[in-house]
């Protein structure tokens, strides 16, 4: 970290998810000093915009500051993000922002620097601020949910790529001939990880009896998801265990594409399926172990965040430091020990 | 172009192949003084290096210059660069470099700074000073002859990864379920896209009599080449035409995935087979068109390079122009029509 001036002052991180946004205060070596989930607002984006500077005004009142004391904010979206114009694009489940400027209001109302990204990218962002990613120059994370998101860091430089449309890992190619993916391709990585495609392959194991289980636990009414899956998994179903393997074998095709493409010195898998790492890494190992070179096997660790559920804020708090500049790489910070080969 | 105190100077350029080296004398604009081609010596590094000190000499001289009157020299290499020593690292084809310390022997022969780099680096490199990439902050390079190799310039910046081993691109896979890779994966487009790979199916397509041309020229003693195969193609061989059509569309599915993770505005080929453009740009343009996003399609275009034989010699000179900070991106120079979409 540089910008002395600044040092001890705080930044706030704003994740704005369809659900909730989980806004926190945070020292630049990543300190949460405090942190609230508050309901995200429908209407408008100006209610969006009144329910975070409240929040952030009162947050930082309890510290005894005044928001204009804080360094910078950040703030992730649950989209693409237009980052010249500092707004969301076709959020999916948050409509109301669709365009709404944001970052700019959201800088004017605060009178702070205020930083916008999108939430995969931000949690990359975060890694390399605050988790496995530290002193690492080139970081590649995923996030496991509804679909595969992506983000990276290369050469000490978050990638973005023309438009701020780079790092779409899940929409990278495993098997041209593979099951069609809901953007019309077939075979992304996202059309075997995805929720969806996790719920398909465990039905049919249940159906076919090799998740009895999984198929107990659904009969009793539970609701299947990769959740339910991974529970199953844990009981002992050995059918469930097999379709996270698999799923993490489908996860390392993609690993080793990006690994044979952008050679990183540590990967980050994140998101709510990631949960499930004891039955995930297996799979995940033997095919990156296949597809890399000696050179990269020297020194890639495959790691999954333990940032916890505050993640996502610390990555709108990564997204302000790097773009203000106030991250800064570190030299030989990286201490994790090579988990693969 | 930046770096006024040697606008006017000249820089050399040595792209080292396993036969021939093809060295040069560029202005800082890309226009070739001098070029000329030189058996590479097999013996010892220090025969290279004294084949290049005395081509470079005799080069300036001609030019009325001393080589210390260059601004830079730069280093194409057949092989991975540590470009911490300056040194090429295992060379397939010229074990006697291997190890051999030619960055900084060259530099205090000649006198000038000299940079060295992978040869599909310095590809990508060339095309970003001199061709389709001039003004873009994002090109992707693919090579396409005895393997797929690979460049790219992110964000401005030439993509390396840890231990400069990035832009491994033709070990990115397409279908994990394909044939058995050089590298002992399974599907990577290489696997698909290689010379050995161009052979094999068009042997096939011979032997089953779909390629009736290119088993006619076989029988009169021609050897099956991929250089063959377009011959039979331009001939009128559907089958001949057709092999090149799926090769495009195999590098089709890499370049796809390479578009999702990197976003560039232009995806260059080059290499002896992309003079069969005409056959391989409608699988490449079927197979990308499908796994693109609208936001990538708006800007993306796909070209075959223009920078013809002396393409190795122009990287190298581009190798010296970014390695001495003589190259700065400038915005909007790009004016390359978009053709996908």
């Amino acid at each position: 970290m540089k910008g002395a001036f600044v040092d001890s002052a705080l930044v706030a991180g704003v994740d704005i998810g369809g659900t909730a946004m989980k806004i926190g205060l945070v020292s630049q070596s990543g300190e949460v000093r405090s942190f609230r989930s508050v309901p995200t607002p429908h209407e408008s984006g100006d209610a969006v915009l009144e329910r975070i500077v409240e929040t952030v005004e009162d947050l930082c009142g309890k510290q005894g500051l005044a928001a204009r004391d804080l360094a910078a904010a950040g703030v992730g979206a649950p989209s693409l993000v237009d980052r010249e114009r500092g707004m969301a694009r076709n959020p999916p489940n948050l409509p109301a922002i669709d365009g709404y400027p944001l970052r700019d209001r959201l800088a004017d109302r605060l009178g702070v620097p205020v930083h916008m990204d999108n939430d995969a990218s931000a949690f990359a962002q975060a890694e390399a601020c605050f988790g496995y990613g530290r002193g690492c120059r080139n970081i590649v994370c995923l996030t496991l949910g509804t679909g595969v998101g992506g983000g990276a860091i290369v050469d000490g430089h978050v990638l973005r790529g023309l438009d701020n449309a780079g790092t779409e890992f899940g929409h990278m190619v495993i098997n041209f001939e593979g099951p069609a993916c809901g953007c019309g391709a077939r075979g992304c990585v996202e059309a075997y990880a995805s929720k969806k495609a996790i719920i398909r392959r465990a039905r049919e194991f249940a159906k076919r009896g090799l998740a009895p289980v999984l198929a107990r636990l659904m009969e009793a009414g539970e609701d299947l998801s990769p959740e339910l899956v991974h529970r199953a998994a844990l009981e002992g179903d050995a059918g469930a265990a097999r379709v996270l393997f698999d799923t993490g074998r489908y996860l390392g095709e993609c690993i080793g594409s990006l690994v044979c493409a952008l050679s990183p010195e540590v990967i980050v898998l994140g998101g709510g399926i990631a949960a499930a790492e004891t039955y995930l890494r297996p799979g995940i190992e033997e095919a990156v172990q296949l597809r890399i070179f000696p050179v990269h096997r020297q020194h890639l660790a495959i790691r999954f965040t333990e940032l916890g559920p505050q993640a996502g804020m610390l990555g709108a708090v990564a997204v302000a430091l790097f773009g203000t500049g106030l991250y800064e790489w570190e030299a030989g910070r990286a201490s994790h020990p090579n988990v693969i080969g």
